[in-house]
């Protein structure tokens, strides 16, 4: 059988959900052709391949690729000094004084050309790339504008034109007030319905649809306001759910068929029942819950108990998780959640899949997916989530190569 | 005047107490000569220079370069199944039935060649250097025989042959029980005193004597004695103290005027008070507290108050903190121990030199001082402690090279 690139004498997690926990295959091989996965399994059933290109891993780890799935990787400015001063003792007053907050990012936003706001995404996309990613989920939410929306989905989806990199894309145009709209806040959400979104989706900006529903966001019937248009436009959607009180956003979510509820400290049972009947994933945002200092955890064993997928994700963000780091996601996940290995590595490849809606496409080593690979210098895969701050990445493959 | 390089264009944050907060030069140079310092400061007050190297920083900010004062970098062996098996709810006692806790670190240590010691070690002590560290204090204490404490000091000394680092050993007899003494810690304390400390001062392997003074460790009684057999030896005493009880450990400590004592989650007043009279170091290990769970963090504001100096360390080791970044370290203190962005600078720099008595060499950037530098890529140096998961070296200097 003819295959352009093969890698042999390889231990593989290949995350396979017909297999059990990691789907681990100690003696493995994996084959691609046109940049997807012909065969990935047992050395000893596979069958004769003739490779253009043999790759001798020398009994190293094979996983899938690592998945972001919610990020806010554009944005431009720095919140560096916000949390300076906050650790000094400042105020919020004193904070916002000296230019912090959302609406600082909001501004610095405004400001930069989309070139600008490209090479500001770049060096945090690369800190991903360069622990094995590579697919991301990037946000707007910064814009608050029509033209600056546009402008920062335009800046997401050209980092997939200089990195080797699949991006995904979602308007987040309901994410904070911006000033103009200070005391309308409905009318801020008719233009995000009525404006925004038909522009976005002529232009085929988005991928899909979010909203942070919280009460210093957007109220239940605001969301709601949101995803039906988002409907209208054949738009999958995803909320910032639960993240600081318990709105039953991801109650909503599950009502649209939402892709995910992200965050979910505050989730109650009602909500775990509706995301297990939606198939709702539970993409969880462990880095947030660190830097915030929050002390409730998300529902960990209820949502194992009612199989909710769970995500993980970096949140990388400038205002509650600088984070560009999912071998660090894993390690919180477990510290702070007690999530399992297993679960915190499904949630960086499997899962994250799942919460884009790619899992067809990719997410595990399985026969007619993409071939995108981590190749890692460890001697287990629960290394992975439980050393901190070390990149074990040996070799990253995206479409084959 | 003759140098052999200078940096130029550049903003140091020099550490220099006599310089108010992180000593800022905004338009700053660097001159060195025969790997020394010979000026930092402002460009405008600098001497004229004649440079066999000039180079030019475009703007970036100079630290001096990062010290951990804290690590048991040299041991054989995995813990990682151990991690994964306590988060699938394994009993500590299955743990221990699987192989795990540190007497499993024993084994492979006293198992292990020198050469393996060193091979082992140094991936982890290249993930350290790659975050601009330039100095590395190394503990034994997984060998807990005479001949396998020499072999893991010799390792740890090795490490500076093959890379252009600076090591401080530490011996640390004193850690734990081995389990030939199991029924006998007076023999055990017997055998670090009178075998092991006299053949390992002969040797010249330790620059300090360290010890574990904890109900699952060693009694002050018997760190006493450990004291006064460094003492005997002309040997300066560190202490990990106060971790898990308060047993007056760090009184202990300073009453021998030791360099620093370690953890410190349970220190009292009294503890602050004698660590102030005898100008003892806090080195604070925030990648332990987090990594284990502990909820109760070391009196920062007493320490503060008490001016008592604070230095930071990644406590890297296999059982509790398998931590190689000194930027995590720093955002963790800043997080959970709300240390200050300048507290944090200097717990890396300035006051880890001081916990290893190695202040008037190196720490800050002084005249006179090793010319040991990091280069950063950042707007500002609280970006150094802000950010998670990110490394913004640009380049790493020691000895001037
Ligand atoms: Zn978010
Ligand atoms: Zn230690």
């Amino acid at each position: 059988m003819q295959c352009d690139t093969l890698w042999i004498t390889c231990r593989l997690a290949t995350l396979d959900p017909t297999r059990p926990g990691l789907g681990i295959v100690e003696r493995g091989v994996i084959a691609a052709r046109d940049g997807r996965i012909v065969y990935a399994g047992s050395a000893d059933d596979a069958p004769a391949f003739e490779a253009t290109r043999t790759i001798d891993c020398e009994g190293r780890w094979i996983t899938p690729s690592l998945i972001d799935p919610h990020t806010h990787l554009v944005f431009a400015g720095d919140r560096a000094h916000e949390f300076e001063l906050r650790l000094a003792g400042a105020s919020y007053e004193e904070i916002a004084r000296a230019g912090g907050g959302i609406v600082s990012t909001m501004r610095a936003t405004r400001a930069a050309s989309e070139g600008e706001l490209v090479q500001a995404a770049l060096s945090r996309l690369d800190a991903l790339i360069a622990e094995g990613v590579t697919t991301v989920e990037i946000k707007s939410g910064y814009g608050l504008s029509l033209e600056d929306e546009l402008k920062s989905l335009r800046a997401a989806r050209a980092l997939a034109d200089i990195r080797r990199v699949g991006i995904s894309t979602t308007f987040l145009g309901a994410h904070a007030l911006p000033p103009e709209y200070r005391d309308d806040a409905d009318g801020y959400v008719d233009l995000v319905c009525e404006k925004m979104m038909p522009a976005i989706s002529a232009r085929g900006l988005a991928d899909s649809v979010d909203g942070f529903c919280e009460g210093i966001g957007f109220s239940p019937a605001q969301i709601r306001r949101v995803f039906e248009a988002a409907r209208a436009h054949g738009l999958p959607v995803k909320l910032h759910a639960e993240q600081l009180s318990n709105l039953e956003g991801a109650a909503l979510a599950a009502e649209f068929g939402a892709l995910s509820a992200d965050h979910l400290e505050h989730l109650d049972a009602a909500g775990v029942a509706a995301m297990a009947a939606s198939g709702t994933v539970a993409t969880l945002l462990p880095g947030a819950y660190y830097f915030t200092r929050e002390t409730k955890a998300p529902p960990i064993a209820a949502l194992r108990a009612a199989s909710v997928p769970m995500a993980l994700a970096t949140d990388c963000n400038p205002g509650t998780s600088p984070l560009t780091s999912p071998l660090l996601v894993m390690n919180l996940a477990a510290t702070l959640f007690r999530m399992t290995v297993e679960e915190c590595l499904a949630g960086v490849t499997r899962e994250a899949a799942r919460a884009l809606g790619l899992l067809n496409d990719r997410g595990t080593l399985e026969a007619g997916k993409a071939c995108d690979l981590a190749v890692w210098e460890v001697e287990r895969p629960a290394e992975l989530v439980y050393r901190m701050g070390f990149n074990p990445l040996h070799a990253r493959v995206w479409r084959g190569q």
